[in-house]
């Protein structure tokens, strides 16, 4: 998944890389420099070699994973910044013990924690220091479901924090579904999320215990130009239609204001496993497939249009009369005429084997006036309802950033 | 997973990389020269962009998607090739009606679509052709079941092609145990992995149903230099013992020779799905662990040694007089006088989320005679046994590779 948005003047300023391209004959001195001169992040070069590349002579090969993105800012990292390559999502439950001062004790510890894994320093009570060495830019978005807000201030849960309106659709599992506690961990490299995302769990096992885990991943770093809209598995490009952080209306449509209280610079969060039924999507041809999704397969261009980004022309007709893009069609569906009606996305692919989709997440101030309607519209009649089944839901309130010396949802739990 | 071992002579020449280091004013004629000059390999730059590096100056990033080994060759590909970041292994059990002739049409498809997949060509009846344009290093391995062979020549069946002696540790579930084919299908990238996954075991639906499926992982291309021994998620250095393919004694321990028929160039391939008890593990102080294993966590050398490639010294004794590697140590049960009796490992992590351990894969001539006296003892006393559970297990003999023209198991089939 490239990342394609800009930071936002408000967003924690991620690390400027120090990967640096070199000449063949600097590559020595290069690495020396790397070693000695990148302050937020660390970036080298390596002679690749092996198997892979036997009777060829050395080459250089950008190396990435010291890089780190900062875990401090007004707003949480993992939700403007970098995309990565995998995003693991894991929901805890609350013990039944689990009180106001419990939840400070674990929030206290996983600020901590979050602090050393993403800065690539293994927490003191981390017993294999050396797999947090490599963060890959890894970072741990943190969520808070009803229950816990709930335990700690009864008078402070939103209105949207909780299970959403059902649609008609939904065939929701309750081993996707729910929980009190969220933690959203990504980074470039999989060894680095197995790692924090153990080392998380049983940091907090006083006060929750694991409910589930949903892992998804996007095109491995280095795969291809940054950039691209993603591909999902079904062969769409996916995420084409999204508010850019750096836009004037993001804040807006993302951050909760200082109506907010407690979740000013925070955002809610929307998780749904979209299971998609492959086996059948096999059986449609491509003008079949592009006519559901109203945009073509190669480019994710509208079917008005020819380039990804062109916008879509919901009116234009054929010479028979009718919309060149379906009233049916999944872009047509999805798409308001009301400004406020958007959501931000950042959704993966999933691939257990048994089953294939979409883990789509979207950042909003509030799924009921967001996220709902668009899906209501897509409840209702969108043509790739036939090949997608929402399978499982979630929503989480994501508290505000926090600063060097300050904690994690301090601005509700004190 | 590092790439540690050149290829031999006998292995199929991997692509030669054309990924290149250019000075950053270099940066657009390589580009130019990257798409017009490289063969087997296309490999470009990227201007890296995006959240990740909002500030910064634009900077090149190694692209290899596009990278590709070849699958033609004396030998199968993904046996001593590159390492991958992720490799999954997929069994199916054939369909009760698959004969002779089901089995050769199968392994005809089967050769087709590994020629196309590991090209970056769609095969023919790829309907998500969009999918399969970056190989990112994809290898496909494919491995024979007892069964499949008994179905096409009972006679062609070599003695160790069937389930292992029963270990008294052995604790084996089903779901990951047995097969009649294996899909070996390694890459650099997990979307290349889904799709090629997907797309073999839909082109074999008519003769095979899938009967597990386990995905592992090592590091992330570029989060480390190559030439790294990979760590396990117990924070081991783990694979420092192993045969180098250049090496003269290669051949007689992994290849098998003229003397076994169809399946001369070829192999036998062990997979092991071990279980590691992280819990209790967490208990133990590194002074435990180091002692358990006979090396040391943060090198990975030897306790009587410094470094990670040093020889261990099994009979130093320290100043009480005992062993300084203890005789039930991981590397002391591991160890064998016996040039004959050694294996080439190729391991990677797995984490399922609710469990975690190693995919342990090994090849050799003859697993009765290599691996068996191997993990007899390990079975008996090693010190790890407490962490470790082997729970699935699996044998299958790997053809030998094949020419442009040629066929995957056309020694066996015809």
């Amino acid at each position: 998944m490239p990342a394609t948005e800009p930071a936002t003047a408000e967003t924690a300023a991620p690390s400027a890389s120090s990967t640096r391209s070199v000449s063949r004959r600097g590559l020595f001195g290069a690495l020396a420099g790397a070693a000695g001169g990148a302050a937020v992040t660390a970036a080298g070069f390596a002679i690749a070699g092996g198997a892979g590349r036997a009777g060829a002579e050395p080459v250089a090969e950008t190396i990435h994973g010291s890089e780190r993105i900062p875990c401090h800012g007004a707003h949480q990292a993992g939700i403007t910044t970098a995309h990565t390559a995998h995003v693991s999502y894991l929901a805890l439950d609350l013990l039944p013990d689990a009180d106001h001062d419990g939840i400070l004790r674990m929030l206290r510890l996983l600020s901590g924690d979050v602090e050393a894994l993403t800065a690539g320093t293994a927490p003191l009570a981390d017993v294999e220091p050396e797999l947090a060495e490599l963060p890959a830019r890894l970072t741990v978005t943190v969520g808070f479901g009803r229950e816990l807000v709930r335990r700690v201030d009864p008078a402070a849960v939103p209105a949207w924090l909780g299970p959403l309106p059902k649609f008609s659709r939904d065939r929701l599992d309750e081993a996707y579904s729910g929980g009190d506690l969220l933690l959203v961990i990504a980074a470039d490299d999989p060894v680095t999320i197995a790692h924090a995302a153990r080392f998380l769990v049983k940091d907090v096992r006083p006060f929750a215990k694991p409910r589930w885990r949903q892992d998804g991943f996007a095109r491995a770093r280095g795969t291809e130009s940054g950039g691209r809209t993603m591909r999902n598995l079904m062969g769409q490009v996916d995420g084409t239609v999204n508010p850019k952080p750096a836009s004037s209306d993001f804040s807006g449509l993302v951050w909760l204001g200082a109506d907010a209280g407690w979740l000013r610079n925070g955002s809610a969060l929307v998780l749904r496993r979209i299971r998609m039924e492959l086996d059948t999507w096999d059986r449609v041809d491509r003008v079949g497939r592009e006519f559901a999704m109203g945009r073509t397969l190669r480019e994710g261009a509208p079917l008005t249009g020819k380039k990804e980004h062109d916008e879509p022309d919901f009116a234009a007709r054929d010479s028979l009369g009718f919309t060149v893009i379906s009233k049916d069609a999944h872009i047509a569906r999805a798409h308001s005429t009301d400004p406020g009606e958007r959501i931000y996305r950042r959704a993966v692919n999933y691939d257990d084997g048994l089953e294939q989709g979409l883990l789509f997440a979207c950042y909003q101030r509030d799924p009921l006036a967001q996220f709902v309607p668009i899906q209501r519209r897509l409840d209702e009649a969108d043509l790739m309802n036939e090949w997608v089944t929402h399978i499982g839901s979630a929503v989480f309130a994501i508290p505000p950033g926090w600063r060097a010396g300050g904690r994690l949802g301090e601005t509700l739990v004190a």
